[in-house]
């Protein structure tokens, strides 16, 4: 996400470390530390703006969640977000989502959320991509048994690619959706700012899976 | 396929049974009698009136090719187009795809065709669905290790439980494609006369995928 550099972002996200985290690794099994309640944790990677973690902790009180967002300017706007919804079970995070496995202990998150991950279209940044084998890997290491992954995208080639992707590494499909916005089966949907603003231009794709248990 | 009934059908098969098969269990292991060369065999579920089967014989002359059909009115013009084209690569087989490895061998298909198969959209129907976990055992008997499932669709709601049926039978997908006429990575795209009807109204889903080896 491209946005204009904010004066104010640095000096704000000094005063709200309650909200933030900037330094991520010691956090390591012990997350739970950062919120009132002990409850199941829930991470987004690529967090942008916040409108999708926020809604989110505002509907599911008996949650924990985790923004993460490595751009200064966008998480700045997110963590003003968290600060006036007044929520508790929400903080975040300002890394890169790369080397999570790094700050989440084996079995420490409930779930995992990417949403309009950039799709790095040419083949070789396949690497970067979010539904790669590398960040499955990862992803794979901090969830627990039958944990989910909810991969949601308006990029085609992302989400051929991601099906595959994740097939391939022996992930099993709980659910497909290849226009999320037509969806009869009630699955929730909490809307990010860009699927607001681009969904009309096609369909949003989902996929939800979970890593084998026997691995 | 809902068509008229054609008077001249029967009598028509009755002439041609050099083309076309209406006792396939007495085949079983012995297909390659009924082609002039010992070819790689590759079966389509569903021929319709056989536009897709009659073109991919024609454009693969190493292959051997079969397409089964149920409906008389409906195989009786794929008949027509058999006879018409001149093409030894192909004979059809009247009756119904559910069984097939009653008149397979294991191992004797080389490679499975489904295109554009009854949706079956209600769930109490999902068993008859040609992707659910009973008809994909029957391939798994009949297909050669790592022989593909070659399957396409313009039913978004048939394509979405594809995926997961095909994932959670543990096969593995080589390919996806979620709008297979926009595709720009050279796939091959032998089109069906229901393809060719239909898709303007929306995309055509297709996904290629092969049983696990160690099965």
């Amino acid at each position: 996400m491209r946005v204009r550099n904010k004066p104010w972002a640095k000096g704000y996200m000094a005063d709200h470390l309650d909200r933030l985290v900037v330094e991520p690794e010691p956090l390591k099994g012990n997350w739970q530390s950062r919120f009132p309640s002990n409850q199941p944790l829930f991470v987004e990677i690529g967090t942008g703006k916040g409108q999708f973690i926020i809604e989110m902790a505002r509907q599911h009180p008996d949650r924990n969640f985790i923004g993460i967002e490595i751009q200064t300017s966008v998480i700045a706007v997110a963590l003003k977000g968290v600060v006036n919804s007044g929520l508790t079970n929400i903080q975040l995070v300002h890394t890169d989502g790369e080397a999570i496995n790094t700050f989440f202990e084996a079995g420490e998150v409930s779930g995992l959320y990417l949403n309009f991950s950039d799709p790095w279209p040419k083949k070789r940044h396949t690497k970067r991509r979010l539904t790669s084998p590398v960040f499955l890997a990862h992803y794979a290491d901090v969830l627990q048994p039958e944990g989910q992954l909810q991969f949601k995208t308006d990029n085609r080639g992302l989400f051929e690619y991601s099906l595959g992707s994740l097939n391939n590494f022996g992930m099993v499909f709980e659910g497909v959706w290849l226009d999320l916005h037509a969806a009869t089966d009630g699955v929730e949907d909490i809307q990010t700012e860009y699927e607001q603003k681009f969904s009309k231009k096609g369909p949003i794709y989902q996929v939800i899976a979970h890593f084998p248990t026997n691995n």
